[in-house]
């Protein structure tokens, strides 16, 4: 059986977000399956010298226009949220914490952490918002709410955080195919490419 | 007559490279001609804060070889040259030096600029090799040398990269569609789309 696709995404990033809509169908049609791993940009721009890219003078008007034409070009609702760019901690934890139990659900939380986000506009950097969303999915929110100050799970997350960095992930889609990294969602037609017909 | 895109590009970006092999077509299939405009990455960057991609921790590293891949994705002929990045100074004068005389010219003159650098490795950055470039072309090498020190050339070419600038140009390539700013080769569809049905 073909490897999975792993797939790296900061919770507060448009473009993860746009991502995290199309891999599941990409990685599907060439038989494949996706490890969804949640990674904290503003520790990978620690070891990059980046800075979000809303902050950046030129670019950060770029950013904002482009974050929402892209968002129409691929046909996904998308809106700039009032508190942006946020740092994701709380999110991240709940998701390595679910995915320990249920993984499955672990992938449908993060959807609907991203939508609460980028559609929503709920800021998800708060624990009592990730646990509202978690709540609509069905989870125990005090259990959830727990989770997000367990050690075991802060020390997973930092072990996730930390082997995404050290695997050379800095950006947000960033997606490794047997070994072959692409940044961007706007390097899925090479990553289709390289699934349908091997290395080029 | 529908307006004429703007095509900015700095010499010494592969990305550049490979838009320069694709925006004649891109325009030409939508009734537009293209305005080609050199700048300078590195005066941009002094107002982004930004720093050649190659030079960043990580991002350094894909970078190389996400440019080798996206051009054989477009399949176009790129090797990185041994001396990568390069400030292209010389290059941009002749550029403009020649659009003043001859603009089609002109436009074959990036390409063979472009070429000399990202297929052959001719170090462009170095008067001598621009020359030499211009005369494979048929232009006057005397002339063209000249040029490159000719006070009224060298101050169009700092009215077009602060032009540029202020128009919020920051990377390359960069076309601009009715006013509609587009960043990267990987914006090409998006272009394409625009061109197509308008603004979306």
């Amino acid at each position: 059986m073909a490897a999975a696709i792993d797939f790296y995404f900061d919770f507060s990033s448009p473009y993860g977000y746009l991502a995290s809509h199309k891999i599941e169908a990409l990685a599907a049609r060439h038989g494949r399956t996706v490890n969804w791993r949640p990674m904290l940009l503003g520790v990978a721009m620690k070891v990059t010298g980046g800075r979000p890219l809303p902050e950046l003078p030129l670019k950060g008007d770029y950013a904002r226009r482009d974050f929402l034409r892209s968002a129409k070009f691929h046909g996904i609702q998308l809106r700039i949220p009032a508190v942006f760019p946020i740092s994701t901690v709380p999110p991240v934890r709940a998701f390595y914490w679910l995915q320990g139990k249920d993984p499955r659900n672990a992938v449908e939380l993060a959807k609907a952490l991203y939508r609460a986000y980028f559609v929503d506009g709920l800021d998800i950097s708060r624990p009592e918002n990730v646990i509202q969303v978690g709540e609509r999915l069905g989870l125990n929110g005090a259990e959830l709410g727990a989770a997000l100050n367990d050690p075991e799970v802060k020390d997973r997350t930092r072990a996730e955080v930390e082997g995404a960095i050290a695997k050379g992930v800095f950006g947000s889609p960033y997606v490794v195919v047997d070994g072959e990294p692409f940044w961007g969602v706007d390097r899925f037609e090479q990553i289709e490419r390289w699934l349908a017909t091997g290395p080029f």
